[in-house]
Order: structure tokens, then C-alpha cells, then sequence
């Protein structure tokens, strides 16, 4: 795994804030709101099933911390988000260890005003061809 | 609870398409991209740190299986995304039952072009003033 040599997840002990057994939390930075964060496995992992059950559980009792302790202070709610786009290459803002980013929310936050209600526009009833097709994927 | 009452998740026998002992899978309609999947806990569940042990590790063991039925066919990369947004009420498209979002991406998609290449501006690098007031919420 050629990507680990570049790492800038894998040694980071001085950005780490919080960690267990697994799994570490360290500020986004550059960051897309405060108290934006990054926790993700310790082990260089890139494809989210390549998570171990002990990795998952990990990270998730540490994006519950986070949430807790940002709720209330830094927004009313929380998003928890996971990118895996191994098209991409890897640069300042796309590490290619798999990370779980927290980002406090607020209504029509700075966040939703500038991108996400354009998403809104996207939303479409699923019509019976593309509702079958999904479904035999799943098969 | 009285949510609980109202709650389109927590009755859909005929919308699951595939589940495990604690977690379920239903397809997102209307839904933002094709394959827009729903992962969640069938228990009504909240907010995100009431999930057991056992939900947090059923619901990743779905969200992996469809991202690897996904991937290759209707997108190149996977997003996943949890949405804790207690300011917003229920309706078509916010639903109180915690749900992750499985979403299939490709590069330059419409989700990017359409909403989310406008979040790339809001990057702004760390200053120490709000380095340290996060890190004092985590002590």
C-alpha cells in the first residue's frame, strides 16, 4: 500500500485530541465550520469494509462523544459524514484514509445557505424501472 | 415518545429490502441520485448515541453490503451520511428516525455540480483562537 507512505493520517500524534483502543479524533484543517472533525480507524484503512467490527464500534463511541460535547455549543444538531471516492486523488483536502468528518449544524447554517438547499432540487420520486434496478443490485 | 406514532420507519414491513437482526434497508423516495439508499436501526431511535453496540454494528454491516452492490454499477465511490437535525420537524424529506444515507458518486456528479462544490469554499484554515475553544469542549 504505496498511499500509507504519505500519509498524514497514520502519524499524526500531535494532532490527535482524543483516541481508544482503535480509533483517534483530530480537527479538520483546513476546516468547513468550527468544531468540524475528523475520527477516524488508527490503522491505514481506505475502503470502508475493510473495517474491523472492533474498528467500527471505535469510531462510533467516538463520534458520539464529539456529537454530545458539540451539541448545544457549537450547533443544534450534527451531521456525520463519510466519503469514499477513491477517484480522487489525494491532496490537501482528500485524504485517502478513511475518515468520518462530525459537523455541527444550526437551521440555514452557513453550510446550507451557500450549498446543501440546492441539493433539495435533486430529490426525485423513484419511477418503477430505477426501483427495480436497485433492487436486483441487491439481490 | 409520541414521534414513534407518526414514524414511516418504524412500520414498513413492505419498503425493507433487506435487513439483519437490529438494522434494515429501504430504498430513499423521492431520492437524490439513483441508488439513494436508507440504512437505520428498525428500533426508533433518535438520536444518534442511543444506537446500542449491536444496531451500530448491524447498520454498518448493511451499509457495507449495499456500498459494494453500488459501487461499480450506479457510482465509482459511496457517500454515507447521518443527518442529527432536531431544529427541523418531520416531513417528506426529514424523518426523526435515524437513518444513514447511502449515496452512490461519481466524479463531477450532479450532487457535485449542483450543490457540493460550493461547500469548498467554506475551507478556511484553523486559527488558534478556535483550535483552542474546540479542544476545551473535548477536555
Amino acid at each position: 500500500m504505496t498511499d500509507v507512505i504519505d500519509c498524514p493520517f497514520c502519524e499524526p500524534q500531535e494532532r490527535v485530541l482524543k483516541d481508544n483502543a482503535s480509533a483517534q479524533v483530530m480537527l479538520s484543517d483546513p476546516r468547513k465550520v468550527p468544531g468540524h472533525l475528523l475520527v477516524m480507524p488508527k490503522r491505514h484503512v481506505e475502503k470502508p469494509w475493510d473495517m474491523t467490527e472492533q474498528e467500527v464500534q471505535d469510531v462510533f463511541e467516538l463520534i458520539f462523544f464529539v456529537e454530545r460535547r458539540l451539541i448545544g455549543q457549537l450547533g443544534d444538531g450534527c451531521d456525520i459524514r463519510q466519503a469514499y471516492r477513491p477517484f480522487l486523488h489525494q491532496d490537501a483536502l482528500k485524504v485517502n484514509h478513511l475518515t468520518f468528518h462530525v459537523i455541527p449544524r444550526t437551521k440555514d447554517d452557513y453550510l446550507y445557505s451557500v450549498a446543501e438547499r440546492y441539493e433539495q432540487d435533486l430529490f426525485a420520486e423513484l419511477d418503477d424501472l430505477e426501483r427495480e434496478a436497485v433492487i436486483k443490485l441487491l439481490k
